[in-house]
Order: structure tokens, then sequence, then C-alpha cells
């Protein structure tokens, strides 16, 4: 069986590592959008023509399963693409939201993101949707840098950390979901300097979510990583998540003809 | 007189500023195409094509002269904007490099911009052309998203730059080029942690070149500036720079039908 996983980038990498640990014969099919990254400031009717122009290209490898790695074709293209697409679509936001409401004990919930999705208020509703949780949102903007630059465990990265959870403690939160596919490779930092949190991790969700419906992938274990731009960066980022994968350079114009 | 700025977003707003500054009497219309910033991963086509949407939107203003406050656009469009409208046309690299090579003594210039920008070499390259100069170039991603945070006097901002201007200050530079249309904003940072380094501010060096050439800007003082997408953070940055001046939403349709 084989998997398709498509974001703006190359932070959903994070869920295509995830899933590839979880179901190492699981053929899996990557594709970030780079070259029209970031989903975030187009308009809705753009983010779902983008994300099914992504789909479609990745239904052409036979996949069996859709996960949009990505907040934003998350929170506008969802519905869209489940009710276009003869397969499961799974999105970033109700895995993590499912697995919050669970572990928090005080129903005090932090979300951290990026400024759009944040703004979408996509997790906030969802989880207010599902009873009587407080729920505690905090745009990150410096975080997706600072994971592209490589500073994982670096000192300013701490200070940064400090700087935008400071407000979200204060409130009392015992459950933060990390929003945003980048921020996993932070994890580790946020849970050092704040041990009494629970962190949710998207990507660790969505594998979770697979492994509870039973869903048995098997096949080759083919995995491949396609993006439409490159760039310097996406190097480094691909190699700290996904080792020697090769990123594959797809012409833009290959999914708009689709 | 008036004049036209546009931008992929609004860091060229520094730009505006200075020209306000210097001309207080002129009339001048900003353009940031914040729908589609950034500009830096498009393909040269593409910047040409929206550079061009963005000054025949200007032209409508009666603008007799044109700055592209982008250094994308810059390195990508000028020329073609110079072949193709009837008015005089400025890109922030060439007034930079130009101030660059007159203050060096040590013939050793550092060049900071984002990642497209010194990939494009376009201020390496105009550098080398006009004598025997050593350019060092470092890219910077993580100042715009600083700025835009309004971290302008930080700790952490502090810590970055060091980061960052480490090795350009071991090479021995003696001037550097701030080559991104956010980082005037951290000029007092930079120049405070080394108060020995010559700092030239492409904002300031383009009102120098149009008071060299001798212009003349009287007008009725109108300033206007428009954008192409709303966001929260664009407004912070914004008052930081020009106070009260509200932001017109102007619909990308408009921009894309001239």
């Amino acid at each position: 069986m084989s998997i398709g996983i498509f974001d703006s980038g190359i932070g959903g990498l994070t869920v295509f590592r995830e899933i590839s640990r979880e179901f190492p014969e699981a053929d899996i099919y990557y594709l970030g959008d780079t070259a029209r990254v970031p989903y975030g400031n187009k308009s809705k009717n753009t983010i779902i023509r983008y994300s099914l122009e992504c789909a479609n290209y990745l239904l052409g490898f036979g996949i069996e399963a859709l996960i949009i790695a990505c907040n934003t074709a998350s929170s506008y293209a969802l519905e869209t693409l489940q009710e276009s697409l003869d397969i499961p679509v799974i999105g970033v936001v109700e895995p993590g939201v499912e697995l919050a409401i669970r572990y928090t004990k005080n129903r005090k919930i932090g979300v951290i993101g990026t400024q759009a999705t944040v703004k979408s208020n996509s997790y906030k509703f969802s989880i207010e949707e599902k009873g009587d949780f407080q729920v505690f949102q905090k745009a990150c903007p410096l975080f997706v840098p600072l994971v592209e630059e490589g500073m994982i465990d670096h000192k300013i990265t701490e200070m940064v950390i400090k700087e935008y959870l400071e407000d979200l403690v204060k409130e009392g939160i015992d459950t933060l979901i990390l929003g945003c596919t980048h921020y996993p490779l932070l994890k580790e930092s946020i849970q050092r300097i704040y041990p009494y949190l629970t962190i949710v991790d998207s990507s660790k969700a969505i594998a979770l979510y697979f492994n509870n419906i039973g869903t048995e992938f098997k096949g080759r274990g083919e995995k491949k990583i396609f993006i439409t731009d490159e760039s310097h960066s996406f190097e480094k980022l691909k190699n700290m998540l996904v080792g020697n994968i090769p990123l594959e350079k797809l012409e833009l114009s290959k999914l708009c003809s689709l």
C-alpha cells in the first residue's frame, strides 16, 4: 500500500519521516510545492486549486491515502479534497487536536503555529467544538527560519522559545500543540525548557491515527520526494530529516497542466 | 513631481521613508505586492511580469520616476523596465554599490541580504565590474522575521547579528552593504556592535542619488501606500516606518488586468 503526502514546502518531511519510521514497508511519495511556498498568504480559491494539483500529481503513483502535511492547505482545502477524491484524506489539524484533548488534564491547551495558522483559528475552533476547553494561541514567525537555518540546539533558539512561550505557560497550559510541520524539530528544545508540558507533535499524531484505524502499509518501501523549486536551504533541512533520499525537481508546469 | 516605489512586500517602506524625508513636497506612491511576496522564489519571467504590473499601476498616478525597492525585482526586471518605460527607473543595487566603492578604504566590502539576493550575486558582480574589490557575502534569513516581529533592539537580535556578521568581520571588511530593504531598521544595532564598519543603507543611497542628479520633487506632498494583501504583521512594521499613513488594500485582479 502506498501513501501520498504534500506540503507547500518541506516542513512536511517531519510527517514523511514519522510515517516512514512507523511503516517502513510503505511506498511513500512526498510533494513539496516549494515554487509556490508559502500558501499562507494566498486566497482560499488559490489554495484549493494548488492542493488539487498536488493531490492529482500524487494520485498518479496510485496512492491509497493522502496526507495534507500543510496547515494552511489542511484548513482551507481538506473538505474539497475529501469530497473529490476516492481515497482517505487526512489533514494535520484533526489528529493533533484528538491527541491534545486526550492528554490535557486541566483543559488548558496551547497552540503555536505560523501567523496564518493562528489567524485561521483552525485548531482553536476544532478544539472548542469538542468540549469545554480553553485554547491559548501564539504565532511564532521566527521558528521556521530558525529551523531552516539548522539552529536547532542553539542558544538563540532557546531564547526565542522562552520569548514566545512565556505567555502561554503563564496562562497555565499543560498541553502544547505544535501547529506547524517545521516545529517537531524544536520539540526536544521546548521539552527541555518546559519539562512539565505535554507536547503534541502532529507528525506523530498522524502516524498514530493510521495505527489506530489498523491500516496496513505494505509495499516495496519506495520513498520519493519531489519539489517544484530548488533552494540551497531546503537541502540542509532535508538532510536533517530524511538523510540521503534525493530531492527530485518537478517542473511546476507539470503540476498545473494536469 | 511625483515618484512611484514598488516592492514585493513592505520592507521597501524604508525607501519610502527616506525619500519622504528628503523630498517632503513630493507626491509618493508606494505599492507593496504583499499577495505575491516573496518574489525571490519565482522564475525570472514571472518576476518581470509582476514588476511590469506593479509599474503600470503606479504609472496611473502620473509618476515621473520609478524606484524598484525590491532586490529580487531590481536584479531581474530592472533592464526590462528601463527599456519599456519612458521615465527613469532606479533599482536598489546600483546606488548602494556606488556608495560602497566610494567609502571603502581597504577595498573589502561585505554584502548581506536574503538567500535569493546573495544567490543572485547581483551586488557582487556589480562591485567587481567597477574595479579590484573583494566582496564577501552572507545570507541572513533571520533578519527579515526579526524586523517584522519588531525585535529591533532585542538581545536576541544582537546575538543573531553577531552570529551572521562574525565571518565577514573576520575577513576584514571595512564597508557593509545592507542588501535588503528591511535591514535599515537594524542599522543602528549593527553599528553599535561594529562601530568601525561603514554601513551602506540602500534607502539613503537612493535618496542621495536623486539629490546628486539634482532632481526636484515638488508636488502637493501626497503620500499613498497600497498593498495587495493584508496581514497583521505588516501593520506593525508600517507604523514603525511611516506612522499613521494608512495601508490601502488593492485587489490583485486590478493589477493583473492592466
